[in-house]
């Protein structure tokens, strides 16, 4: 097993699965050995977490499009330069619940037609990706089901209906296309336990 | 007198006497009957202010220089969207109390070696300049005693000491020669009807 650091994030729609998948990987990984650092987006450090809360919480206009884009990146240049980039420096594996994929499908896509903007900002201020982005895809109806049986004040991003949700679904299977390299697509729509046995077998192949 | 909106930044080191010479303008403009706008920078709208508060308080190492620029630009694209743009359209004067070559100034230099960033940000998400920016232009030790004699909690930018200044002065008599046509330079070693006279006679210049 590799000894270098590794950044692996999950995307997907909401309800799809990331943060339980995000956890049981990084139990197997730390089963292992590994030094795992378990993180999120927006948010994932102290400064992002506080660009997060400002961005989440109050009326759903009170940003325009570019300006929650300005905001989230700012957060994502904090989480990077104070957690990711130090972990990976260590050694540690960084396991990321969303990354810059998710900026481009929601401030690219549904929030305003901006995926030329988001791009060029992310190459100006953050220019790295993921060095294998696990993409768990499903039904949005199925996802959306899920999602609501949970709870939770921060759901601007969540109430966009399925009509939105299977446009995300497949503008992250345009972005698995489009960044071949990194991404892996999973079926969600299985066990836990199936999903996690792809997972853990697609960062496996990225460690030996 | 034309009737179209005009947009006026005022740049200087700190205690040149901007905020002095706005408030004076903003007097001598509405008492011939045109409708201004004073607002200031970071800052000027409820989002941008939000921001400006998450910005300056606090650990001055809590940002990066360029996660500080992210912010600002977020609050600058805020507070243009919501309040300069449509206050132009309605026709108004807006006087601004610094606006992005503070950005050019700050984060570009002092901050950060960022110029390049901060110009392509610039370009990428505001794209506005003033018609007319006024530099209230001083010795920074004289700049430096007036501004000491003032009370605040946002100290973090007024503390960087005679040297510093020094060379932010030098750095907005740069900007101003870049940026020719739309800047103004006032001595602002004089008094304060002196250094208004000459701003009232610059903005007169554009609107006639
Ligand atoms: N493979 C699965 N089968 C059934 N339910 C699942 C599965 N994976 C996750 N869940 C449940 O679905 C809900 C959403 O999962 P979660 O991991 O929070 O998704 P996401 O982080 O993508 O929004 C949770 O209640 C979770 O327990
Ligand atoms: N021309 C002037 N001569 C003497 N004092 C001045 C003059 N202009 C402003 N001041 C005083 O200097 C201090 C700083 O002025 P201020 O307008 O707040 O500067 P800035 O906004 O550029 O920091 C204030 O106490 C103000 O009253
Ligand atoms: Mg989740
Ligand atoms: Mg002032």
């Amino acid at each position: 097993m590799s000894t270098r650091g590794l950044f692996i994030s999950f995307e997907g729609i909401d309800g799809s699965g990331k943060s339980t998948q995000v956890g049981l990987l990084a139990d197997h990984l730390r089963a292992r050995g590994r030094e795992v650092v378990v993180t999120r987006e927006p948010g994932g450090s102290a400064g992002a977490e506080e660009i997060r809360a400002l961005v989440l919480q109050g009326d759903p206009d009170r940003w325009s499009a570019e300006t929650e884009l300005l905001l989230f990146t700012a957060a994502r240049r904090d989480h990077l330069e104070r957690l990711i980039r130090p972990a990976l420096a260590a050694g540690k594996i960084v396991i990321c619940d969303r990354f810059a994929d998710s900026t481009r499908m929601y401030q690219g896509l549904s929030r305003g037609d901006l995926r030329a903007t988001v791009d060029q900002l992310h190459d100006l201020m953050i220019g790295v990706e993921p060095d294998l982005t696990l993409l768990i895809d499903m039904d949005p109806a199925a996802g959306l089901a899920r999602a609501k049986a949970r709870k939770g004040i921060e759901e601007r991003f969540e109430d966009f209906g399925t009509d939105l949700q299977t446009a995300m679904r497949a503008g992250f299977l345009a972005l698995a296309q489009e960044f071949a390299d990194r991404f892996t697509v999973i079926d969600g729509a299985r066990t836990v336990e199936a999903v996690t046995a792809d997972v853990v077998a697609a960062v496996d192949r990225k460690l030996t």
